[in-house]
């Protein structure tokens, strides 16, 4: 006999047993049917891409995460670690097959090598949705309005999602010639909640300090404003005007922040946007709306949803520019809040009854049963095997089954059935077929 | 500027377009909705697997053509080249956490380095059923029913399941003294589709040959007898039961395929089924009965799902033997069959109706709007831009939407719209939302 190999999976890889990927298949199916009440469709793209297609623009720190090797056709390959880079790429080898503007969904895997941590796996599911080719403040609007439809379709309704605009902060940094350290600046403005304000006025002050140490600590103290905001939408975005100037870029920036509102209002939905400046979504390559979405009873875990507006989508790979909005939900990461917060369906099997096996020889009949209650739509399963009965309760108990349905040969003869309840244990002794599935039905 | 690249997919992979993925989407929707009718439950397991792990009992072929690599931590790596053994491992690793009889469907995406050729893909989708734990005649029936009912709730009625016993095989080579080529025999038997009767008895009468050229032209003529059944499921079960003798396993096997049938009788379904002793699986794995299924109009494309019963799953990972019986769909080649035969529902998007944007100035109206209908299950979106209406016309037809909904200022004022059938031309004007939603239901 061979040596057993033990069975184990890749360190920072899992399985997903049933009811955890029961728990991810409703809420991936609810937030599919979202999607498509949206008029976004579903595009796939390969796990496998050229490295030189996924990794060019990547920084040093995505390159070492990466999964690349050399194919048996001495290709340089990798694992795709997010779906915006191949969706980059599918648009610009595409752009003549699709009709702009395009919405797609795409809800799959991602791979990183990362360090495993608790909750953070070296693979897990992304779920991003993006509409490409219109400039609109619609455009920016239908993002924003399907996160907070898809977030309250899966039973998410203790949220709320900040926003911000790259427009608006790129004009106040011009506003008050801190340009040139935008990328430090924004650096530091992404820390704030992590360090907290003193810490960031300090920062802000050493930086601003390189240029002008005169001006520095003023300059910290405005930006610093800028981005704690007011205590409603109106009067921060008064006070993103008043600091941001009157530039074309400042002017058009927060027109665009007033529009969203606008239609916020008319569509009632504006209790759950917050105007925050200081969401800048790092040095990503946002240029207009940008936005990160934090649970109301857990921000501890972060954003669950961000995304925002770019200008140049597939700039790597065609000279055309598709400008787009977007988002991404991480699947996994908002999972585990909703588990933390009781907030999931627990749902052991879709199974509505199950037709005990107490006669082998009956197993024909059992399968009639069984068959007719199907095609009236009612989940059932057989018990394959006649074993004790307490055992095949116990495999109802495990899979959450609600009702029974006992058939004994005197029974089959005159083709009627014993349904049972299997929480109340009340019992319909000697019922027809139909009569069962009107009752399981109701 | 940088230079731009190429965008490209490797050989054999592809991108999958909306058209074509929403297709694939709804058929994998209603198979999904079947297993769990069935009282199948979920699994996912990851993409990366140790290579010891998936190749141990793979023959060269498989290892040639899988994905494998060292990783950044140097451990030897493969993507999955099947769900059949990520599957026998999962079943070893969680064997305490699971309840037998276990029940699971998994619908993935593999991967092997084939070579390209007409419909098949490096990367592609299968589509796994199996029970396991349990040995009886209504384990093998649900999987075979549950085969027949999913290929019928994504419209293929025209199909024939091809089923036999791999135990009245083997008896029936046992019989006539043959069991010590049962490989050659099998692989020859395989053949039988592809190179025709004469060419079979050839091959086998040169196989039996080498044990005894006296008896071996006799024996070639019993084993074509054997296959070649006769026509109905009663004449070949009789014709097996003659040759294959009175042993235990040959008993027992029979035994097995009476039983089925009667359960295919009482569910009515038995036209669905053919008993053909040809199928034999090859050399797979298998032990009982094995089936394949090809579609009428287009038998060419092979078997569209296939199984069997394997009474060993899990051998190379742990002591225990877990027994069971399941089936795999390739979805590709089944969608590919069925695109061939204009099989296929043609959908190009969810949509029920568009707004258009007649007055960008009515932007936030339009939002209330398509909230409010979306509020009530009709899928909407609102055309983003106020560009010239047949440009909006182009983009409703390349979707397929069946409504628009056309608002000026005034109309805006009066809280009313125009409702148009986009395939009619009908129009109603003037008419509330309310209006407007049950006229798209009906």
């Amino acid at each position: 006999m061979e040596t057993l190999i033990q069975p184990k999976v890749l360190k920072g890889f899992r399985d997903i047993l049933p009811e955890a990927e029961i728990r991810r298949s409703v809420l991936t199916e609810k937030l599919t049917a979202t999607f498509r009440s949206f008029g976004f469709v579903p595009i796939d793209t390969p796990a496998l891409e050229y490295s030189e297609i996924l990794l060019r623009k990547s920084n040093g720190e995505t390159e070492k995460q990466v999964f690349r090797f050399e194919d048996n056709g001495k290709r340089d390959v990798s694992l795709r670690f997010d779906l915006t880079v191949p969706f980059a790429r599918f648009i610009a080898e595409h752009k003549d097959e699709l009709y702009f503007p395009f919405k797609r969904y795409h809800i799959a895997k991602v791979w990183r090598g990362e360090k495993p941590q608790a909750g953070r796996y070296r693979e897990f599911v992304q779920c991003d949705f993006d509409m490409v080719g219109t400039d609109s403040a619609a455009a920016d609007f239908e993002i924003l309005s399907l996160m907070k439809t898809a977030l309250a379709a899966i039973g998410v309704e203790k949220v709320h999602i900040h926003l911000s605009h790259r427009g608006v902060f790129n004009a106040f940094l011009a506003n008050i010639n801190a340009s040139e350290l935008s990328e430090d600046i924004l650096r530091t403005v992404d820390k704030l909640n992590k360090i907290g304000q003193e810490e960031v006025i300090k920062l802000l002050t050493e930086q601003l300090s390189t240029v002008d140490s005169a001006t520095a600590a003023d300059k910290a103290q405005s930006i610093l404003k800028f981005i704690s905001g007011a205590d409603s939408f109106d009067a921060t975005l008064a006070l993103m005007k008043e600091l941001a100037g009157d530039s074309e870029l400042a002017t058009a920036s927060i027109k665009r922040l007033d529009e969203l509102h606008a239609m916020m209002k008319a569509t009632g939905i504006e209790a759950s946007f917050v105007l925050d400046p200081s969401i800048t979504r790092g040095l990503d390559y946002y240029t207009g709306v940008v936005y990160e979405t934090f649970l109301d009873d857990l921000p501890s875990i972060g954003s669950v949803c961000s995304g925002g507006r770019y200008d140049n989508l597939a700039g790597l790979y065609m000279k055309e520019k598709v400008s787009g909005v977007g988002s991404s939900i991480g699947l996994d990461r908002l999972l585990a809040g909703l588990e933390m917060l009781g907030a999931v369906e627990q749902k052991r099997s879709f199974l509505d009854a199950e037709v005990f096996c107490l006669d082998a020889t009956l197993a024909a009949h059992y399968q009639m049963v069984a068959g007719k209650m199907r095609s009236q739509g009612i989940a059932v399963e057989v018990f394959p095997d006649a074993k004790k009965i307490n055992q095949q309760y116990n495999v109802t108990d495990k899979k959450g089954v609600p009702f029974g349905i006992l058939i004994k040969a005197e029974d089959a003869a005159k083709n009627v059935l014993t349904l049972k309840n299997l929480k109340t244990r009340e019992q319909f002794e000697g019922i027809t077929i139909e009569k069962a599935i009107e009752l399981i039905k109701a």
